[in-house]
């Protein structure tokens, strides 16, 4: 049995713990529902008591290289604390890493803990075992309720000079344009991602304009962005508006990352990526006119990037620099990303 | 005597050519007419004759380590050719490393050469030398004509896929912008570059609300960006507000790069940068409100970071991750950056 590593995911709604073998092979998988208003003492617990019993059980065949935690918000990589969660509200000030560590102890003498951004964890994980697998350099683009971003080079997560780096989401993309709970206006965020398809759909509802919108919204206690796009497969130009202008705003935030980093991929993950075929077409048609750098080394059928791109990316790989193509595709792992890419960084850390 | 090598600045004007020791320090430099109208074959051979005479003068007493050639364009580094240059017209298709090397190759054995775009050469001289030293991770905004840009990573330049990393200048900061040569519309450099200044001089005083701009420009044969500086810094409202302008867009463009990449340091070098007193406090208030990244990390005084942050950047490196800042400062070396990138560059390379 090969040595293996503990990934763990901790979001706000569900705790994931996954023990995964460093050839990335699933060894097993544990899902608990995070408790956060019991406690962060208990969550650390919860989390504690699930990495010990599947270390436990697979020690005996491998040795055990270090556990990862993906977790929502801003991390200080050195003390190993939360500076910021919206998702975790009191866990600033604690010390995470410590306790994990403290608590695992007991069992495990010394396993080394490493505590990771969620957006961060989650493009290491497609990197390694997903949409970029073999792919050195990429950066992966999350988009759920606002915009997750991670950057991948050589392998690892560039993380910048304190952690930061990766903040697509508040890429500024239109000056003067809404504001963001960030302070800034603007934000890609506030454009293509699941709650601006919300926010733009209620105001193409308050127009009066949009009967088809108004009904869904009205009918389905449960409307959001899933609604919108089943509108708009229907034909519903209302949703549909809202979709070309995701992609519009999708494309200019692409097109800048491609210009300012020319990775070899950039991958669209998160819920609202697979409403691929109403927003691609108009994100290919930004990237193209606003990324000379895109424009130059464009693969010649970008829109079936999706199925095309991993074949086309495994390419890149041996053709000649002058050949190589930039590949937008989708994320392969869904929320699985996470769970790999915590168990890759534990083995990753220096 | 320490061990040298050669750095090139290929310029659409000027040929220059340095012997740089491995320390950093300049041991001879010339400076030549790029006679580009007598055609390549001639500019490549006053280049080399001028290498000859340099590599031959200090090789007595060190080694030849290499040399680096900065060239506006775009370069296939692969091949060692140049994709495409606006300055340098009928230089495609043309083995220009390999033509140098044939050259070099009568006097010195097989000495190592390098081609590398202007803009990442002069990142790398602030990097090794100038602004930056000793900050491994920074980034040089040029602004020129237009925005050059370049990135430094771990001490050594960023090419990302195929050498077109760092086109920060057609990073988009107005969609609906004005229109760019490379096809996009908004690109900064529309806004935050020499010709901007001269563009948005022109709108001005064709409103024929601008006499003293409109006075400046037909008694001014050289009317350009300097003039516009001149008017401002004597508190024309006109003048005052095209530079207002041109540091929010900057702003911008730095905010959305330090969201991406938060790096130590963003230098900004280029002609028109000394101009800083008109544009700064517009470009910081930009910064505070549109990075997060930014506000988590900005200096105390921030507008003081031309001569403060030299001293700051280097302190940054001893304190903790969490206290680090991110500095914006100028660029320290002028137009002798590309020189010692260039030389650099000889010594870095694979």
């Amino acid at each position: 049995m090969p040595d293996f590593s503990i990934g763990v995911d901790l979001g706000g709604t569900n705790l994931r713990i996954a023990a995964v073998s460093s050839q990335g092979e699933l060894l097993e998988k544990v899902t608990l529902g995070t408790k956060v208003a019991l406690g962060r003492d208990h969550v650390i617990n919860e989390m504690c008591d699930a990495i010990q019993r599947l270390s436990g059980k697979y020690k005996e065949t491998g040795k055990l290289l270090g556990a990862g935690i993906g977790v929502p918000g801003i991390i200080d990589m050195q003390t190993g604390m939360l500076r910021k969660s919206a998702n975790l509200p009191g866990w600033e000030d604690y010390p995470v890493r410590a306790e994990i560590e403290r608590r695992l102890r007991s069992s495990n003498k010394d396993v080394r803990v490493v505590l990771e951004n969620d957006a961060n964890v989650a493009a290491l994980g497609e990197q390694w075992l997903g949409a970029a697998r073999g792919v050195p350099n990429v950066a992966v683009v999350t988009l759920g309720t606002g915009i997750g971003g991670g950057i991948v080079l050589g392998g690892k997560i560039w993380h910048g000079m304190n952690g930061m780096a990766g903040e697509f989401g508040h890429v500024t993309v239109e000056p003067e344009g809404h504001p963001c709970g960030c302070g800034n206006r603007g934000c890609a965020e506030q454009y293509a991602s699941a709650s601006a398809i919300v926010r733009l759909a209620r105001e193409e509802i308050a127009s009066g304009e949009a009967p088809s919108l108004a009904r869904a919204a009205s009918s389905d206690a449960e409307f959001g962005a899933k609604s919108v796009y089943n509108l708009a497969i229907q034909g519903d130009e209302h949703a549909r508006r809202i979709f070309r202008s995701f992609g519009r705003y999708l494309g200019i935030l692409l097109a800048s990352l491609i210009n300012v980093l020319n990775l070899d991929m950039f991958v669209i993950g998160g819920g609202v990526s697979s409403a691929w075929d109403a927003y691609a077409p108009n994100m290919f048609e930004e990237l193209r006119e606003r990324s000379l750098v895109y424009a130059a080394t464009a693969p010649a059928d970008p829109l079936r990037s999706d199925s095309v791109g991993k074949a086309e990316g495994a390419a890149a790989q041996t053709e000649s620099r002058s050949e190589r193509k930039t590949i937008i595709t989708l994320a392969l792992l869904g929320s699985d990303a996470g769970l790999y890419g915590a168990a890759r960084v534990a083995v990753l850390a220096p």
